[in-house]
Protein backbone atom coordinates (compact mmCIF):
# COMPACT_ATOMS: atom_id res chain seq x y z
CA UNK A 1 0.00 0.00 0.00
CA UNK A 2 1.67 2.78 -1.22
CA UNK A 3 0.16 6.68 -1.00
CA UNK A 4 1.67 9.95 -1.38
CA UNK A 5 0.42 13.81 -0.82
CA UNK A 6 1.47 17.09 -1.51
CA UNK A 7 1.91 20.03 0.58
CA UNK A 8 2.63 23.99 0.22
CA UNK A 9 6.04 25.61 2.13
CA UNK A 10 5.51 29.31 3.14
CA UNK A 11 8.90 30.12 4.07
CA UNK A 12 12.35 29.21 3.61
CA UNK A 13 12.58 27.52 7.12
CA UNK A 14 8.73 25.76 7.45
CA UNK A 15 8.38 22.96 10.05
CA UNK A 16 4.75 21.89 9.41
CA UNK A 17 2.75 19.38 11.71
CA UNK A 18 1.77 16.66 8.78
CA UNK A 19 0.56 13.96 11.83
CA UNK A 20 -2.91 14.51 10.71
CA UNK A 21 -2.26 13.99 7.30
CA UNK A 22 -0.69 10.38 8.12
CA UNK A 23 -3.67 9.51 10.27
CA UNK A 24 -5.88 10.16 7.96
CA UNK A 25 -4.19 7.39 5.32
CA UNK A 26 -3.92 4.83 7.62
CA UNK A 27 -7.27 4.97 8.96
CA UNK A 28 -8.91 4.04 5.51
CA UNK A 29 -6.92 1.34 4.90
CA UNK A 30 -7.92 -0.89 8.29
CA UNK A 31 -4.45 -1.47 9.89
CA UNK A 32 -4.79 -3.70 12.86
CA UNK A 33 -1.10 -4.08 13.13
CA UNK A 34 1.78 -3.21 10.84
CA UNK A 35 4.18 0.10 10.63
CA UNK A 36 4.49 2.65 7.83
CA UNK A 37 7.74 4.46 5.79
CA UNK A 38 7.18 8.21 5.47
CA UNK A 39 9.60 9.33 2.94
CA UNK A 40 10.63 12.84 1.46
CA UNK A 41 11.49 12.43 -2.06
CA UNK A 42 13.44 16.15 -1.67
CA UNK A 43 17.51 16.84 -0.85
CA UNK A 44 16.49 20.22 0.86
CA UNK A 45 14.05 19.06 3.06
CA UNK A 46 13.67 16.41 6.09
CA UNK A 47 11.10 14.98 8.47
CA UNK A 48 11.07 14.02 12.39
CA UNK A 49 9.09 13.27 15.07
CA UNK A 50 9.06 16.02 17.89
CA UNK A 51 6.44 17.75 20.34
CA UNK A 52 3.48 19.13 18.07
CA UNK A 53 1.80 20.68 21.24
CA UNK A 54 3.49 23.99 21.69
CA UNK A 55 4.68 25.84 18.88
CA UNK A 56 7.67 27.28 20.89
CA UNK A 57 9.30 23.59 20.06
CA UNK A 58 9.49 23.59 16.53
CA UNK A 59 10.43 27.49 16.48
CA UNK A 60 13.07 26.53 19.26
CA UNK A 61 14.41 23.96 16.73
CA UNK A 62 14.41 25.93 13.68
CA UNK A 63 16.25 28.84 15.28
CA UNK A 64 19.30 26.31 16.56
CA UNK A 65 19.83 24.32 13.40
CA UNK A 66 20.15 27.70 11.76
CA UNK A 67 22.74 28.54 14.43
CA UNK A 68 24.65 25.11 13.94
CA UNK A 69 24.44 25.40 10.19
CA UNK A 70 23.94 29.39 9.12
CA UNK A 71 22.55 29.86 5.40
CA UNK A 72 26.04 32.11 4.68
CA UNK A 73 29.52 30.47 4.98
CA UNK A 74 32.04 29.29 2.82
CA UNK A 75 30.05 26.92 0.65
CA UNK A 76 31.05 26.05 -2.88
CA UNK A 77 27.71 24.94 -4.24
CA UNK A 78 26.39 27.52 -6.59
CA UNK A 79 22.71 27.55 -5.70
CA UNK A 80 23.30 28.80 -2.46
CA UNK A 81 21.11 26.59 -0.15
CA UNK A 82 23.99 24.18 0.97
CA UNK A 83 22.94 24.90 4.69
CA UNK A 84 19.37 23.38 3.14
CA UNK A 85 21.52 19.71 1.96
CA UNK A 86 23.08 19.75 5.40
CA UNK A 87 20.28 20.58 7.61
CA UNK A 88 18.53 17.83 5.06
CA UNK A 89 21.21 15.43 6.21
CA UNK A 90 21.35 15.86 9.71
CA UNK A 91 17.09 15.29 10.10
CA UNK A 92 17.02 12.76 7.73
CA UNK A 93 14.65 11.38 4.32
CA UNK A 94 12.40 8.93 6.17
CA UNK A 95 11.00 8.20 9.93
CA UNK A 96 9.20 4.81 10.57
CA UNK A 97 5.99 4.78 12.96
CA UNK A 98 4.93 1.68 14.14
CA UNK A 99 0.88 1.18 13.76
CA UNK A 100 -2.11 -0.82 15.89
CA UNK A 101 -5.29 -0.98 15.96
CA UNK A 102 -5.40 1.76 12.91
CA UNK A 103 -3.51 4.39 14.65
CA UNK A 104 -0.61 5.40 14.36
CA UNK A 105 1.27 4.50 17.58
CA UNK A 106 2.98 8.36 18.42
CA UNK A 107 3.82 8.88 21.85
CA UNK A 108 1.72 11.17 24.40
CA UNK A 109 3.56 14.17 22.65
CA UNK A 110 4.52 13.40 19.52
CA UNK A 111 3.44 14.46 16.06
CA UNK A 112 5.22 14.24 12.96
CA UNK A 113 6.53 17.53 11.08
CA UNK A 114 7.73 17.90 7.35
CA UNK A 115 10.59 20.05 7.84
CA UNK A 116 11.11 22.54 4.89
CA UNK A 117 14.74 24.38 4.78
CA UNK A 118 14.65 25.74 1.38
CA UNK A 119 11.04 27.16 0.37
CA UNK A 120 8.69 28.00 -0.12
CA UNK A 121 7.91 25.17 -2.41
CA UNK A 122 5.15 22.31 -3.54
CA UNK A 123 6.81 19.07 -1.90
CA UNK A 124 5.63 15.76 -1.96
CA UNK A 125 5.58 13.32 1.03
CA UNK A 126 5.34 9.29 0.35
CA UNK A 127 3.78 6.55 2.73
CA UNK A 128 4.48 2.95 2.86
CA UNK A 129 2.54 1.05 4.68
CA UNK A 130 3.09 -2.34 5.98
CA UNK A 131 0.47 -4.79 6.90
CA UNK A 132 2.35 -7.34 9.45
CA UNK B 1 5.09 -8.78 17.21
CA UNK B 2 5.12 -6.30 19.51
CA UNK B 3 6.74 -5.64 22.65
CA UNK B 4 8.00 -3.12 24.88
CA UNK B 5 10.08 -2.41 27.68
CA UNK B 6 11.14 0.22 30.60
CA UNK B 7 13.99 2.06 31.61
CA UNK B 8 14.87 4.22 34.73
CA UNK B 9 17.38 7.11 33.24
CA UNK B 10 19.57 8.47 36.25
CA UNK B 11 20.76 11.82 34.86
CA UNK B 12 20.01 14.47 32.64
CA UNK B 13 22.33 13.14 29.85
CA UNK B 14 22.46 9.24 29.86
CA UNK B 15 22.79 7.17 27.15
CA UNK B 16 22.23 4.00 28.24
CA UNK B 17 22.93 0.34 26.30
CA UNK B 18 20.15 -1.71 25.59
CA UNK B 19 21.53 -4.03 23.28
CA UNK B 20 20.76 -6.95 25.56
CA UNK B 21 17.05 -5.93 26.00
CA UNK B 22 16.85 -5.89 22.62
CA UNK B 23 18.59 -9.46 21.85
CA UNK B 24 16.89 -11.00 24.63
CA UNK B 25 13.49 -10.08 23.41
CA UNK B 26 14.86 -11.27 19.60
CA UNK B 27 15.94 -14.45 21.48
CA UNK B 28 12.28 -15.78 22.66
CA UNK B 29 10.94 -15.48 19.18
CA UNK B 30 12.89 -17.33 17.39
CA UNK B 31 13.04 -15.65 13.80
CA UNK B 32 15.22 -16.86 11.00
CA UNK B 33 15.14 -13.60 9.05
CA UNK B 34 13.90 -10.52 9.54
CA UNK B 35 14.31 -6.58 10.69
CA UNK B 36 12.89 -4.86 13.93
CA UNK B 37 12.11 -1.43 14.46
CA UNK B 38 13.04 0.00 17.34
CA UNK B 39 11.04 3.56 18.31
CA UNK B 40 11.14 5.72 21.21
CA UNK B 41 7.60 7.49 22.39
CA UNK B 42 9.30 10.42 23.64
CA UNK B 43 9.94 14.11 22.28
CA UNK B 44 13.33 14.53 24.56
CA UNK B 45 15.22 11.36 24.15
CA UNK B 46 16.26 9.53 21.38
CA UNK B 47 17.94 6.20 20.29
CA UNK B 48 20.96 5.69 18.01
CA UNK B 49 23.62 2.78 17.12
CA UNK B 50 27.34 3.21 18.74
CA UNK B 51 30.59 1.42 20.02
CA UNK B 52 29.76 0.13 23.43
CA UNK B 53 33.06 -1.09 24.32
CA UNK B 54 34.30 1.86 25.09
CA UNK B 55 32.59 3.52 27.90
CA UNK B 56 35.00 7.30 26.86
CA UNK B 57 32.67 6.99 23.37
CA UNK B 58 29.04 7.78 24.65
CA UNK B 59 30.76 10.20 26.79
CA UNK B 60 32.43 12.16 24.06
CA UNK B 61 29.03 11.58 22.22
CA UNK B 62 27.56 13.17 25.13
CA UNK B 63 29.86 16.19 25.77
CA UNK B 64 30.17 16.90 21.87
CA UNK B 65 25.72 17.15 21.60
CA UNK B 66 26.29 19.69 24.64
CA UNK B 67 28.63 22.02 23.33
CA UNK B 68 26.58 22.09 19.53
CA UNK B 69 23.53 22.57 21.33
CA UNK B 70 24.31 24.18 24.92
CA UNK B 71 21.45 23.68 27.46
CA UNK B 72 20.94 27.11 27.70
CA UNK B 73 20.36 29.77 25.20
CA UNK B 74 17.92 32.27 23.31
CA UNK B 75 15.05 29.54 23.50
CA UNK B 76 11.56 30.20 23.48
CA UNK B 77 9.95 27.26 24.69
CA UNK B 78 8.92 28.00 28.41
CA UNK B 79 10.20 24.08 29.99
CA UNK B 80 13.13 24.96 29.40
CA UNK B 81 14.41 21.53 27.99
CA UNK B 82 14.76 22.59 24.12
CA UNK B 83 18.16 21.55 24.01
CA UNK B 84 16.50 17.93 25.00
CA UNK B 85 13.70 18.16 21.74
CA UNK B 86 16.69 19.37 19.31
CA UNK B 87 19.07 16.64 20.15
CA UNK B 88 15.83 14.35 20.14
CA UNK B 89 15.54 15.45 16.60
CA UNK B 90 19.25 15.03 15.68
CA UNK B 91 19.42 11.22 16.82
CA UNK B 92 16.68 10.81 15.66
CA UNK B 93 12.93 8.72 17.58
CA UNK B 94 13.96 5.20 15.94
CA UNK B 95 16.43 2.79 14.39
CA UNK B 96 16.40 -0.13 12.47
CA UNK B 97 18.26 -3.60 13.06
CA UNK B 98 18.39 -6.63 10.74
CA UNK B 99 17.68 -10.08 12.14
CA UNK B 100 19.41 -13.38 11.25
CA UNK B 101 19.24 -16.54 12.98
CA UNK B 102 17.38 -15.40 15.78
CA UNK B 103 20.10 -12.95 16.37
CA UNK B 104 20.64 -8.47 15.80
CA UNK B 105 22.89 -8.57 13.03
CA UNK B 106 25.05 -5.91 14.71
CA UNK B 107 28.06 -4.80 13.85
CA UNK B 108 31.38 -6.46 15.48
CA UNK B 109 31.84 -2.78 17.51
CA UNK B 110 27.76 -1.67 17.70
CA UNK B 111 25.70 -2.03 20.29
CA UNK B 112 22.05 -0.27 20.48
CA UNK B 113 21.77 2.61 22.71
CA UNK B 114 18.89 4.65 24.27
CA UNK B 115 19.93 8.45 25.03
CA UNK B 116 18.09 10.31 27.69
CA UNK B 117 18.40 14.06 27.24
CA UNK B 118 16.06 15.72 30.00
CA UNK B 119 16.46 12.77 32.48
CA UNK B 120 16.44 11.55 35.75
CA UNK B 121 12.67 10.07 34.14
CA UNK B 122 11.15 6.41 33.59
CA UNK B 123 10.81 5.90 29.88
CA UNK B 124 9.80 3.16 27.13
CA UNK B 125 11.28 1.36 24.52
CA UNK B 126 8.77 0.08 21.83
CA UNK B 127 9.97 -2.88 19.46
CA UNK B 128 8.39 -4.35 16.39
CA UNK B 129 9.78 -7.62 15.29
CA UNK B 130 9.08 -8.23 11.58
CA UNK B 131 9.53 -11.87 10.30
CA UNK B 132 10.43 -11.72 6.53
CA UNK C 1 16.18 -11.50 0.46
CA UNK C 2 19.58 -9.87 2.21
CA UNK C 3 22.35 -8.84 0.32
CA UNK C 4 25.96 -6.97 0.94
CA UNK C 5 28.53 -5.63 -0.72
CA UNK C 6 32.06 -3.96 0.26
CA UNK C 7 33.65 -0.30 -0.41
CA UNK C 8 36.99 0.71 -0.15
CA UNK C 9 37.35 4.51 1.50
CA UNK C 10 40.06 6.29 0.12
CA UNK C 11 40.74 9.56 2.89
CA UNK C 12 39.56 10.02 6.19
CA UNK C 13 36.18 11.90 4.81
CA UNK C 14 34.90 10.21 2.08
CA UNK C 15 31.02 10.39 0.48
CA UNK C 16 31.29 7.43 -1.65
CA UNK C 17 27.72 7.44 -3.84
CA UNK C 18 26.12 3.59 -3.52
CA UNK C 19 23.19 4.30 -5.67
CA UNK C 20 24.02 2.34 -8.76
CA UNK C 21 25.08 -0.71 -6.31
CA UNK C 22 21.82 -0.38 -4.48
CA UNK C 23 20.08 -0.25 -7.97
CA UNK C 24 21.60 -3.62 -9.39
CA UNK C 25 20.86 -5.58 -6.38
CA UNK C 26 17.54 -4.44 -6.34
CA UNK C 27 17.22 -5.21 -10.12
CA UNK C 28 18.23 -9.32 -10.03
CA UNK C 29 15.75 -9.74 -7.48
CA UNK C 30 12.07 -8.22 -9.66
CA UNK C 31 10.12 -6.72 -6.88
CA UNK C 32 7.31 -5.11 -7.77
CA UNK C 33 6.60 -3.56 -4.50
CA UNK C 34 8.37 -3.59 -1.21
CA UNK C 35 10.93 -1.74 0.45
CA UNK C 36 15.05 -1.73 1.25
CA UNK C 37 16.82 -1.51 4.63
CA UNK C 38 20.25 -0.36 3.87
CA UNK C 39 22.20 -0.95 7.19
CA UNK C 40 26.18 0.13 7.39
CA UNK C 41 27.95 -1.83 10.52
CA UNK C 42 30.56 0.18 11.29
CA UNK C 43 30.28 2.42 14.34
CA UNK C 44 32.77 5.28 12.42
CA UNK C 45 30.88 6.03 9.02
CA UNK C 46 26.86 6.50 8.41
CA UNK C 47 24.40 6.40 5.40
CA UNK C 48 22.60 9.01 4.06
CA UNK C 49 20.57 10.27 1.00
CA UNK C 50 21.11 13.56 -1.29
CA UNK C 51 21.65 15.53 -4.06
CA UNK C 52 24.35 13.37 -6.37
CA UNK C 53 24.13 15.94 -8.98
CA UNK C 54 26.40 18.29 -8.21
CA UNK C 55 29.93 16.94 -6.11
CA UNK C 56 29.99 20.35 -4.07
CA UNK C 57 26.80 18.93 -2.34
CA UNK C 58 28.61 16.24 -0.72
CA UNK C 59 32.05 18.53 -0.28
CA UNK C 60 30.08 21.45 1.42
CA UNK C 61 28.53 18.64 3.50
CA UNK C 62 31.77 16.90 4.67
CA UNK C 63 33.06 20.24 5.41
CA UNK C 64 30.72 21.33 7.89
CA UNK C 65 30.25 18.46 9.48
CA UNK C 66 34.27 19.09 10.02
CA UNK C 67 33.71 22.82 11.72
CA UNK C 68 30.24 20.87 13.80
CA UNK C 69 32.24 18.27 15.11
CA UNK C 70 35.96 18.89 15.00
CA UNK C 71 38.80 16.11 14.46
CA UNK C 72 40.89 17.82 17.75
CA UNK C 73 38.84 18.90 20.68
CA UNK C 74 38.79 17.31 24.52
CA UNK C 75 37.68 13.94 23.58
CA UNK C 76 38.67 11.36 26.05
CA UNK C 77 38.51 8.29 23.66
CA UNK C 78 42.22 7.11 23.31
CA UNK C 79 41.95 6.28 19.67
CA UNK C 80 41.40 10.09 18.36
CA UNK C 81 38.62 8.86 16.56
CA UNK C 82 35.66 11.05 18.88
CA UNK C 83 34.41 12.73 15.62
CA UNK C 84 34.01 10.36 13.83
CA UNK C 85 31.87 8.27 16.35
CA UNK C 86 29.37 11.68 16.80
CA UNK C 87 29.42 11.92 12.72
CA UNK C 88 27.97 8.47 12.69
CA UNK C 89 25.03 9.06 14.82
CA UNK C 90 24.24 12.55 13.72
CA UNK C 91 24.01 10.74 9.82
CA UNK C 92 22.67 7.23 11.17
CA UNK C 93 23.81 3.90 10.83
CA UNK C 94 20.74 3.08 8.38
CA UNK C 95 18.25 4.34 5.53
CA UNK C 96 15.23 2.71 4.30
CA UNK C 97 14.10 3.01 0.43
CA UNK C 98 10.64 2.24 -1.23
CA UNK C 99 11.21 -0.15 -4.24
CA UNK C 100 8.41 -0.04 -6.84
CA UNK C 101 8.25 -1.67 -10.14
CA UNK C 102 12.18 -3.05 -9.78
CA UNK C 103 12.90 0.82 -9.03
CA UNK C 104 14.53 2.53 -5.56
CA UNK C 105 11.81 5.09 -5.42
CA UNK C 106 14.37 7.77 -5.25
CA UNK C 107 13.53 11.68 -5.69
CA UNK C 108 14.73 13.27 -8.78
CA UNK C 109 17.61 14.95 -7.67
CA UNK C 110 18.47 12.20 -4.53
CA UNK C 111 21.42 9.41 -4.52
CA UNK C 112 22.49 7.17 -1.75
CA UNK C 113 25.61 7.89 0.18
CA UNK C 114 27.85 5.84 2.05
CA UNK C 115 29.69 8.70 4.49
CA UNK C 116 32.88 7.09 5.74
CA UNK C 117 34.52 8.99 8.75
CA UNK C 118 37.44 7.54 10.08
CA UNK C 119 39.23 6.53 6.60
CA UNK C 120 40.95 5.07 4.76
CA UNK C 121 39.37 1.49 5.30
CA UNK C 122 37.63 -1.29 3.53
CA UNK C 123 34.00 -1.36 4.69
CA UNK C 124 30.54 -2.86 4.35
CA UNK C 125 27.01 -2.37 3.48
CA UNK C 126 24.66 -4.80 4.15
CA UNK C 127 20.62 -4.67 2.25
CA UNK C 128 17.97 -6.44 3.13
CA UNK C 129 15.00 -6.28 0.79
CA UNK C 130 11.22 -6.83 1.87
CA UNK C 131 8.75 -7.75 -0.67
CA UNK C 132 5.44 -6.41 0.34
Amino acid sequence: MLDSFKIKTKTRNDLIDITNDLQQIVSKLNIQSGFCVVYVPHTTAGIFINENADPTVPLDISNMLDKIIPWKSDYRHSEGNSAAHIKSIITGSSIQVIIENNKLMLGRWQGVFFAEYDGPRERSVIVKIINC
